[in-house]
């Protein structure tokens, strides 16, 4: 028997929507350019562009906004024009602006772990991801919200150090398998993997092979509280 | 005689310089438009722009550089060349690149709090604030580093909440008088303004007039442990 005291929870992808407007900004984007590159070529380009720029920019609807304005400046040569540019800074400006839509079932299965400790453990933009948060209306069921940089192993046992919970008693649920599942089950906690239709191709593999045991996956956030149950049966 | 248990210490501006630097790409930026518009109407046109931007985006070097874009795309109608963006996007990476700058005395007088539990309580982007406390080789002497997306009350009452402090205990030094002294003596606890030669307009004032007590003004940083000895005297 295994017994959680602390759930993590993910936001982007994992309690709202994200990736999937990130995905309508680019068909967007690739829209806009289109007279300039091929929608694969633009896609491929801007990866790399964001890869470059990871270490200084961070995560984020900001930093995705710059990188496209500097993409997009790139592969036409400069030939894009201020009109396409500010175009670009407005969809970026929509991403930020977006209400928060909730998962399916989320609401529910947050409802259902009431006797549970839980955390939500994102990162991100700060600004952005405060007022998803807010938005979302489930602030309240959080005992605190942590906005990291990375989501390494060094940051979950910063987190579980700071709310005094052994790695053993900790299960992290998100839509990365990178950042939600491998870091939390390499300090000795648990991790529940809900894949997202979309993932961003930065965040998605981890580095090192997962273990066979303390994971598991799930299609949905409602089939949490059931996993729970049998976990601690 | 008063006790402190809990130091706050801004980052930007009060252990490490930041004003200086948005001033000399500042300078760069009218350089590099001067024949586009004067240095004067960019400025206050800027700061239009991110007083506009500012719920959106946020604080920060990112935020800056969109905002700078958009004000560069508006004032020349458009005649701003795609070469001119890229070398404000450079000028903002550039911004997030630099070395940080310990102020002068930071090193000595942080070195003599030994005693007190510090925490840096600062706000901005949460990537370039890690990188900047890493960066400061001063991260050690913190027992928390807390980012947050605005100074206000709030922030303040949920820091010293979560590390278990009374607001009367808790003293908070920095250059800003609206996010530092301010909401800090608003709560009940003490403030200490050390001032920096820049101040960001949108940084300035508090919108309240502050009381009498509670709070003092230093030259620098060097004054604080001085200071504190003669309150708990």
């Amino acid at each position: 028997m295994t017994t959680i005291e602390l759930l993590g929870l993910d936001g982007d992808d994992t309690l709202w929507h994200s990736e999937s407007l990130f995905a309508v900004t680019n068909e967007r984007i690739a829209d806009l350019l289109s007279h300039h590159v091929d929608a694969a070529t633009l896609e491929s380009r801007l990866l790399d562009t964001e890869r470059r720029n990871l270490k200084l920019f961070g995560y984020g609807a900001k930093a995705f906004t710059l990188s496209t304005i500097e993409t997009a400046i790139e592969i036409t040569n400069g030939a894009v024009t201020t009109a396409e540019i500010q175009a670009i800074i407005d969809l970026g400006k929509a991403l930020l602006a977006h209400p928060v839509e909730l998962l399916d079932g989320v609401d529910d299965a947050i409802a259902q772990l009431g006797d549970k400790r839980l955390v939500l453990i994102t990162k991100g933009d700060l600004f952005h991801q405060e007022a998803k948060v807010a938005g979302s209306g489930l602030g309240d069921h959080f005992e605190s919200v942590e906005i990291v940089s990375e989501k390494d192993e060094a940051a979950y046992r910063r987190v579980l150090h700071s709310l005094g919970v052994a790695p053993e008693r900790f299960l992290m649920v998100g839509n990365s398998l990178r950042s939600d599942v491998a870091p939390a089950v390499a300090i000795g906690g648990h991790g529940v993997h809900v894949p997202y239709p979309h993932v961003w191709e930065l965040d998605s593999e981890p580095d090192d092979a997962l273990p066979d045991d303390r994971w598991w996956q799930l299609d949905s956030l409602r089939g949490l509280p059931g996993l729970l149950e049998g976990l601690e049966a």
